[in-house]
């Protein structure tokens, strides 16, 4: 199991901490060694969408192809890091703004993937594209449409990327409805 | 909008920090004034479960009065932050296990709900209670079954756990299926 050790000094005080198990407790938390304040880390929520420009099996996705590290020049749905004084769509729909610049209509929750390797839980919202001009923001090489044998599997940036294209296709050939799928990413 | 200004120390080298907005970014990080390196703070997930006895209209609610501040001696929904190194589900088993000693079988997730004033996400599983012996743990002061002309709805902890409930008993009176619920929380 994944578990860091980001904190070297107390965030409260700057001394150093010590990685224990508080009293009341049964995991291990930063500890201050000095003010005795525990810290505690928690998995982080990664927020996207997966556009979708017309309908039917005709539909295309929308991917960006990565400007930046981790996985440079591979592609990805939009999406980053939830931010706070945001809820999970509005963060989903900022991420569609700022890499894709895609004007979109937010549809549902489509994925909540854990990722507890790397303390992550991804969810993407699916969306409605509302117009094929794009503008890839400074973490985006490019931003195109993509019909499903288009797809390049091989490039993708992410698991959840590809998990979250598969899920879409899948139910889309087989004319589900686009329900919540949860799982969990090894 | 609420955020926090938790650090004042930087987590890596002890040294103060300072709260601005790096070049490459748009939103003011803790960033350390030796070292440089800009620290994020980001949402929580607080993860529970809906326990419920029996089917139908005549299905019980389990429910934990709490032992511990906040909103010390209220009722609520058996829930927790999320740690690293699990999946939200196993999250929200455990702090079943922990608060109420119960025994369930989970199943979908129910609620996503935006706190974004205190910077959290609560997700809630429906689960469906395996037997009615519990086991309060030490954040719980009792544990028992609630008909919905039971619930004690003016001693209920959290928002969150009255809005769970509400779709809750409304979703049953209805009929309806038991669909994931997202909505914001003022």
């Amino acid at each position: 199991m994944w578990l860091p050790r980001r904190f070297k000094h107390c965030p409260s005080c700057g001394a150093p901490v010590e990685y224990r198990i508080p009293a009341d407790d049964n995991r291990e938390r930063a500890t201050c060694t000095a003010c005795g304040t525990a810290h505690y880390e928690n998995p982080i929520n990664v927020v996207g969408t997966l556009p979708v420009w017309g309908d039917g099996v005709d539909g295309q996705v929308l991917l960006c192809r990565r400007a930046i590290e981790p996985r440079h020049g591979f592609w990805t749905l939009p999406a980053g890091f939830l931010e706070l004084g945001e809820s999970a769509a509005e963060g989903a729909a900022r991420e569609t703004d700022e890499e894709a610049g895609a004007q979109i209509e937010l549809q549902n929750l489509y994925c909540l993937m854990n990722v507890t390797r790397v303390g992550q839980i991804h969810l993407f919202y699916r969306a409605r594209l509302l117009s094929t001009d794009f503008d890839p923001g400074p973490e985006s090489l490019e931003v195109r449409l993509f019909h499903e044998h288009e797809i390049p599997w091989e490039e993708l940036a992410f698991r959840t990327v590809r998990e979250a294209l598969q899920r879409f296709f899948e139910d889309r050939r087989l004319g589900r409805p686009f329900a919540l799928h949860s799982t969990d990413i090894d």
